[in-house]
């Protein structure tokens, strides 16, 4: 199983997903500039991957304060050094230095939360990592440690967070497993349906919606998977059909528009996808594509479930209209790669996401076991657990 | 507007819409493979078009027979100039000669057919342009013609339907500008949704569904037009937009994936696509992707009409499940022109069409009028005007 994150000591390793399955090529991030770059560019991508990058950014990011930070606790020092004689005037002094660092030093860490936040607004798992690290910062920051110990700190809660996702991410696969029924009659096989890439490279390992689907192929149920190529980014057919065929697990690989004609023709049993952002209520938020997807479940009378960490659920938004949805350049459909498919000069509407309402979910498969209506109760008492 | 087609007296010049928008290219068709070809590559597709072009084809797929046919005409006059003396025995072997020699043309004449009917299996315009020319080749062929003025007969006949083409669409686009309501309140357009190409591009000139579009326009009615870019062959980015732009009527491309959350967010008025069969009951088979819209159509309560010429109803297919779905090869969907989206090794389903079912379609707009629900009442008493 593929590796997307990789922390040396020193900079973060991501797999630039942009180049997949042609080319493995990796970037070493070794400032936060760096990460940033990388979440925008989609290089590192899929919600629970996005947090975890940025909580290294955010290690990179403080990390970046050393110079002044250095110079001056130095000047700290000196102070420390002058004799006797002037100890209350210089105290004082002292003082006064400490209190404009830390302002300087908090103003920092502040500009580092919100660039990094600011590099695709609909991830809230990207939020949740942040506020995860600024806590454990200000929990460090109280204790008047060094820059380097606070920076060793910070680094400790990342690793923690990207062993802990993946975990989670086995867990899923096991609650989300136990829901793939048996093959109907005359048939060898269960066909799922999935959207985007939800796998390996969307986490820091296995996968949410993948990770289910790799977790019922590893105790051995027979499936077949369609997946959609998800324009405009082709997750789909440059990610997960990657994934899947490297682990031997059967696919077909479609076009976004042949999935209803496949669910019209009873070839779907299940449809599995991702989020990147859980309302209060159960709306969720997840790469463009899931509505329409949710409509056709309906229609069809097939099971639609998310796949997702309980750190995508945000209780702060109510509802899916407070969902920011992420517009992108509109040359992410002109182009495909290099190559263009319309004149540049033709408008485009391009969300990279959009909101599928609860009542189109049969259930949100967490970590803590799987979320079943109404959402807005089973969110609050698994929040609560 | 755009000439797809056009008859030269010797050949068939195509507009080559695979390299559109980019390069205008024709080529000039000057037997019947070149024909076939043309139209299993999509150089011409849509189904009017494809019924003009395979015409031109039987044309020249009659013409082709010259070399035997001439030499066997030349036999039966040299066997007419033959002295008196020898009549009655040579009268014998003329009349032998005459009926290996059209026994012969029969074969040859059925073998045209047969190559261009199964040139794309789904456009039931291409059968039905079939049909028209062999009838005329039959009425023709009694009256006992030499061979050119055979194909100047056929000839006449391709033109005719040509011309009959673009009438028929002009009347599609009166009969359907009629049907595009005012905009909303708080509203200055009618926002329309379209799928694939069904413009100029797609019939002699015009169009059907664009056609509807480019009518309404005529008119001074403000539209707005989203359109589909319509995966794998891309004939709504590269074809759609590219007409529309350059007859100044404004436009949004999207990806596929998109079309769900624009209906979410009240973004359509109406949805118009065109079709490549339609059943005795309705269902309509058009290009993948179609159904799928119908089926959110509904969902939104968004009007969803399909406008086809009336040679686009094929009476002899009592529903949908009757209608042969063209499956075209994977490497459409695992590549994008010259640049691959995926592995070469990944398996693909590449349907080039669904069928919509009749209960999703509010009205089939063609150059008799608008046909109402129940589908299988109105097409009869169409089809008997």
């Amino acid at each position: 199983m593929v590796h997307t994150l990789e922390w040396d000591g020193q900079a973060l390793i991501i797999l630039n997903q942009v180049e997949l399955p042609f080319r493995v090529v990796f970037r070493h991030a070794s400032c936060m500039d760096d990460v940033v770059e990388a979440i925008r560019r989609l290089e590192v991508r899929g919600a629970p991957a996005i947090g975890i990058a940025a909580a290294f950014g955010y290690v990179l990011g403080i990390r970046e304060y050393s110079s002044e930070y250095r110079s001056s606790v130095n000047r700290t020092d000196q102070v420390n050094r002058t004799d006797q004689a002037n100890r209350t005037d210089q105290a004082n002094r002292t003082d006064q230095v400490c209190q404009e660092t830390q302002g300087e030093f908090a103003a920092h860490a502040d500009k580092v939360y919100r660039t990094l936040a600011a590099a695709r607004p609909t991830a809230v798992n990207l939020c949740w990592a942040l506020e995860r690290m600024e806590a454990r910062l200000k929990a460090e920051a109280l204790a008047e440690e060094s820059l380097d110990t606070l920076v060793q700190a910070l680094e400790k809660e990342a690793q923690a967070m990207m062993r802990e996702d993946a975990q989670i991410n086995r867990s899923m696969g096991q609650h989300g497993a136990n829901l793939i029924p048996q093959p109907r009659h005359g048939r060898d096989r269960i066909t799922i349906l999935t959207h985007c890439n939800t796998g390996a490279l969307a986490a820091s390992q296995f996968g949410t919606a993948l990770g289910v689907i790799r977790a019922a192929h590893t105790k051995g149920k027979k499936l077949h998977v369609y997946v959609d190529e998800t324009r405009p980014l082709l997750q789909g057919a440059r990610l997960t059909a990657w994934e899947l065929w490297q682990e031997g697990i059967p696919l077909t690989l479609i076009t976004d528009s042949m999935a209803g004609c496949l669910m019209y023709q009873k070839k779907v049993d299940m449809i599995l996808v991702g989020a990147d952002r859980i309302a209060a209520n159960g709306d969720t938020a997840n790469k463009i594509g899931t509505y329409t997807l949710a409509v056709l479940a309906r229609e069809h009378g097939i099971p639609f479930y998310v796949a997702a960490p309980m750190s995508t659920i945000d209780l702060k938004t109510a509802d899916g209209s407070g969902i920011i949805i992420e517009e992108r350049e509109g040359d992410e459909v002109r182009r495909i790669g290099s190559h263009a498919v319309t004149l540049p000069e033709i408008p485009v509407y391009n969300p990279a996401f959009d909101v599928t309402p609860a009542g189109f979910i049969r259930g949100i498969i967490t970590e803590k076991g799987v979320l079943e209506p109404p959402f807005f109760q089973s969110i609050r008492e698994f929040c609560e657990r």
